[in-house]
């Protein structure tokens, strides 16, 4: 398969802009109709609960596909329902991609040596099956943590080089606790821990290029933190920035307009519930799909401004 | 439910040791006799894989559940199977705790927020099924992974307050590359990443002690790095030690001592492939089990020496 940053920028170019759309089901948001049918399928067991999300979710795919590159399942939303749950994902996964659409599993991986093999296996590689390699979940690229360095980093970089997939590092999230590890200062190198592993992204990355001069090894940065959004963007210049925090979480379009280089590419700006639960403000619960899609096409202005 | 290091203390008791059994199977290793009769009844199918892996982790769990207090299944082997690798995951995890044992799941969480909130939910807590509250899993602690900062710790440490169950927080790791951060020193505070870790781990379990003295707030520590365990175990007092890197990955018992505490609890030691997967040189794939008994019986002797 093609590399995956080559595959990211032709999607942002076709669709014009570089939403991506975070698909973070809870049960409690979706709307009743979806839920009731479940139940009375299924009574109140996981599965309905995963039925229940596989229909929202492809009606949010249906509402959306045509106008952003990649949506991000949160893999926490899908396995607090158990195996089921993670059968949601997965054909929320395939769906999507039957639909054109990019994957990013946002699954925090991280282990090491041959464990963060089997995470990368299960997310964005193929699994020994009785002597026959499978893919399990087959997404485009996942999200991984760094805390415990290039062990936890490398078996994934070899996925990717193989099967044309990405990964996302964090390096600063989003949340308010970001700074307890990440923003303290590193005595011997004079800055601060999230500028050491952007500094590791961008060497983890170095023979990691596409035709599209990006690394398969991209980071993750939050919107929240747009003073340290300016100084990321230099410090990873070949990395594609992951950036979650826009809408909910309180980012702005101003805010991550540094995520960008020169040539407009180099980010993807993640909304979720902002997007997907936008009918509980708009109030017509059959229209959820509608509501999505407004919501999309006004960030979309947003970030065009 | 008591306090998960009242349960755990009176586990250890009981059963007389400290350690813990690493459930991390993979297909090619789990003996031929039983991926030839999951493959003759699913074909080349996860579920077939699911099948061996719960009949190998019983065999496993029926041979060592009266000598040890505690298993740890590690979830990146389940879910590189799929949705039906986490069907697997949660029979090992109940048919464990059916036999006594209690059950670590090694799934080195991390989010923030309501995100986090749902890994919690998924591995020790409750998930809103349609109204009702539903542990779809129910380990009895869950190892988490700190880059996030408190906002990703906050929720798993109040699941615990509520249910009885506990966390190990990913502090000093056994892997070659856990300098990359953890190693680097913090100027102001004039300590390494890992030592500020610890002081989180102390700080963040102070108020959720349980009779045992113990907080329900632990950390994983790795045996290979003796030095550092000993600083590791005065920096967190409070804190129950999770030491992998026992056995395969080269820690030995003289290098775990210095994990216990006077009282000689304080520490759990963690051994996978060189239990689980003792038949290999033991030549006899049917004794599978006896095999890992008798790697168990080594153990405890070398650990009590």
């Amino acid at each position: 398969m093609k590399h995956f940053t080559d595959r990211l920028v032709a999607a942002i170019k076709e669709k014009g802009t570089p939403i991506c759309v975070g698909l973070d089901p809870q049960l409690s948001h979706i709307p009743s109709f979806i839920r009731k049918e479940a139940e009375a399928r299924k009574a109140k067991s996981f599965e309905a609960a995963a039925e229940a999300i596989i229909e929202f979710n492809k009606g949010i795919i249906d509402a959306v596909h045509d106008l952003v590159p990649v949506v991000k399942p949160q893999f926490a939303f899908y396995v607090q329902y158990g195996f089921s749950g993670v059968w949601a994902f997965e054909e929320t996964c395939k769906y999507a991609q039957e639909k054109g659409l990019l994957v990013i599993a946002d699954a925090k991986s991280n282990d090491i040596g041959s464990t963060a093999e089997a995470y990368a296996n299960a997310f964005i590689g193929e699994t020994d099956l009785f002597g026959e390699k499978v893919a399990p979940i087959d997404c485009d690229a996942i999200t991984v943590n760094p805390y415990l360095g290039y062990d936890g980093i490398k078996p994934f970089v070899e996925t990717c080089r193989k099967r044309g997939k990405g990964i996302f590092v964090l390096v600063k999230t989003s949340n308010p606790s970001s700074g307890d590890l990440q923003d303290r200062e590193v005595k011997a190198e004079g800055m601060k821990n999230y500028e050491l592993m952007a500094n590791f992204v961008e060497s983890w990355g170095a023979d990691e290029l596409g035709e599209s001069g990006y690394s398969s090894v991209g980071a993750v940065t939050g919107a929240t933190y747009p003073k340290e959004l300016v100084q990321l963007r230099k410090l990873m210049p070949k990395a594609y920035l992951l950036v979650p925090g826009f809408g909910a979480q309180g980012g702005t379009a101003a805010d991550v307009k540094a995520a960008f280089n020169k040539d407009g590419l180099g980010a993807v700006i993640n909304s979720s519930r902002g997007i997907i639960f936008a009918w509980e403000k708009a109030g017509d619960e059959k229209e959820y799909g509608a509501a999505a899609r407004a919501a999309v096409l006004k960030m979309k202005k947003e970030l065009a401004a």
